[in-house]
């Protein structure tokens, strides 16, 4: 699409101070969907050659804050059936063994998931969507995980890639059949390992069902050798990795990853010094999960004095997900990183644009208002960016602009 | 208005276990914005009077679940200026003496609002107050206590109620001169008192801006001693009264509102076993207010287990402010009851339905779905009231109904 915004006060979220500030009132040229020129102002664009500009729409973002579109790096949007039930036992003191042998946890979700159909996971999934954009969502992260059978998981990964003929977004997927071991494999998760690594891995990359694969690494996940094969298998494979690691204890999978040039590597409240060492310099973001962080009562603080010293890029995502973060709100979440992990606004939206686009592999095309960069951006009725991550519920989204086409908020 | 819903899978929210399980559909009698008789299905209505159900609209539920409106019973919803830029400082390291010496804290919002006209304060107010109506809110409370002079509150009050006239929502209003001490007033805060006492209270009576009166008491308030002035001056200008009490640290402000019978006794994360004995048996509600604590990063909980052995009704509140509760949205409220202060679903809808109708006043007219209850209603897109609490920015709102008129959400 091609479309001129006029009148745009713009945080570009380029690297350095500047990128945060507000600009003066801007012009922005779109072409083909991309940000073709930035201009001061409008009469600049007597400068541009007249194919540009001539018969091309204009909005007038009458002075408005523009930021990037927000992007969630780190989402398990797919799934059916519902843990509200199992939320409702255990504030009424039912113990997580009894949900367990009562069918509840994330067994649940993977038995439901099973169930349903494409379709039937999609229709489920919209609202979810549909929130996730209210908050300025132009590019959403979507793992599977809950399948946990080739035919499962390509199930999941489908119905993800179909979110984006209903709604104007783009989505990225990751396979997560490493997420845990199916009832099926219980006590043989080596055996659950050959058939990732040799049957899903192969088939997904073969058909190109995702943009990476993803291991939770964890005592009750996967261990360490584990997460090893899955990451090599996926780089034969030719697929990017992350890691869901150092969530509940610090086994070392944030740095086999950053050492396996990992995109990112999610949660790491229990990141250690060693841990905060192998991600400096090594590219891979660390992503932030204050969701689960708030939803489970965590106390461990991720090391986000650390990481900043190291300058890791920090990133932010929902982790939407039925059994630990049932939110599905990417602004709620730039709130909690600043709340409860003390991150200032400036990173909470970097967390949320320019480093969640190089979590998800794209820090050259998304996450930043640049010329070459993918005309995906939010217009917000706010007068500093601070406000997106000190308020919430108030100040919201105006428009979004996904690939140059203009969409008013619903 | 006269109306007939069919269709409703009822949570009542009546006291006892049957008032929070969902319905079998059911047959609801609005009739000059109140309920008139509820029927177990479509076909009672033959046992009706014809000019009850002749030419009367009907809306069909299909099945939804209905509860009554959601009821915010504390906010400070009209203020002026951002402290957006403070939130910025000081997770830039700024110290909370920096800010306040660089003219920050709540002396820049009283600043700010007392240079706002009623017209100004009420176009601020709206994008917060369609913010908490789309949670769910039909009645919301407003406390002034940005204003500190006679004029400058009830400027505050009359923009306040001025918002029935822009939304189709009930606002209640609360004075809250003695919030803090004025700037003009500093070093002497008993003659603040006299002149809230016998200026401001009486006034405010006399002209019937307020329907209650509350005190911010603590440490950094207002003493025990000047909150009883304020109190038995209240209550001899037959207003209810109500108090901020034991937020940060026990003074005994909540058995003394008790004492006094007072609607709610707020915040209350420092209430001991005495402060809980003096509130059992009394009629106060104890309303809790997790955004605040949430915020301000608090770590001492409310006394929630005693306050429920004791049976003390708990309301929810938003808080909604611009210096400790940034939050226009009452589901995330109910979710932040739950997650943090362990209330269990059913106490988080109970304490913004019935409880939080008896924290303003109203515990016979609101609150409840029942003949000779007013009609305000919210109809909800999900399969079990627990889903309120669990979830948040999915399974929301479909339609409100206040006093009996159906609106559609925004
Ligand atoms: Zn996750
Ligand atoms: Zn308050």
């Amino acid at each position: 699409m091609n479309l001129i915004l006029t009148n745009a006060r713009l945080v570009t979220m380029e690297p350095g101070a500047l990128g945060y500030l507000p600009s003066k009132p801007c012009t922005v040229v779109i072409r083909g969907g991309y940000v073709k020129a930035i201009l001061s102002d409008i009469h600049s664009l007597d400068t541009l050659h007249h194919d540009i500009t001539d018969d091309v729409p204009t909005l007038d973002c009458k002075g408005k804050i523009v930021t990037p579109g927000l992007i969630d790096p780190h989402t398990h949007l797919i799934f059916a059936g519902s843990r509200a039930e199992e939320f409702e036992n255990r504030l009424n003191g039912m113990s997580y063994e009894a949900i367990a042998q009562s069918g509840g946890g994330i067994n649940s979700t993977v038995r439901a998931t099973r169930e349903a159909t494409i379709e039937e996971l999609v229709e489920l999934a919209l609202p979810r969507l549909d929130s996730l954009i209210r908050s300025g969502c132009t590019t959403i992260e979507v793992k599977s995980g809950y399948g946990l059978t080739l035919d499962d998981e390509v199930k999941m990964l489908l119905a993800a890639k179909a979110l984006e003929n209903h709604r104007r977004v783009n989505i990225t997927t990751t396979l997560l059949a490493a997420h845990t071991v199916p009832s099926e494999y219980r006590d043989r998760p080596d055996d659950y390992i050959d058939y990732v690594t040799e049957t899903i891995i192969p088939h997904v990359a073969k058909h190109q069902l995702a943009d990476a694969v993803d291991v939770f690494c964890e005592s009750v996940g996967f261990n360490v050798e584990q997460t090893k094969r899955v990451f090599q298998a996926a780089k034969q494979s030719g697929l990017a990795i992350k890691g869901h690691t150092e969530q509940l204890s610090n086994l070392g999978g944030s740095a086999l990853a950053a050492e396996l040039n990992a995109l990112s590597v999610d949660h790491i409240e229990y990141l250690d010094d060693a841990g905060v060492d192998a991600l400096s310099n090594s590219g891979t973001v660390a992503t932030l999960l204050p969701g689960a962080f708030y939803f489970l009562r965590e106390t461990q603080q991720p090391p986000i004095d650390n990481l900043r010293a190291a300058r890791v890029p920090m990133a932010i995502g929902s982790d939407l997900n039925p059994g630990t973060s049932p939110f599905a709100n990417l602004q709620l979440m730039m709130n909690m990183a600043c709340t409860l992990f003390r991150l200032t606004p400036e990173e909470s939206l970097r967390g949320v644009t320019c480093h969640a686009a190089q979590a998800i592999g794209q820090g050259r095309n998304i996450g930043q208002i640049k010329p070459g960069f993918r005309a995906d951006l939010a217009i917000w009725d706010i007068e500093h960016p601070s406000e997106l991550s000190y308020q919430f519920g108030m100040g919201g989204l105006s428009k979004r602009i996904v690939a140059g086409s203009v969409e008013d908020v619903l």
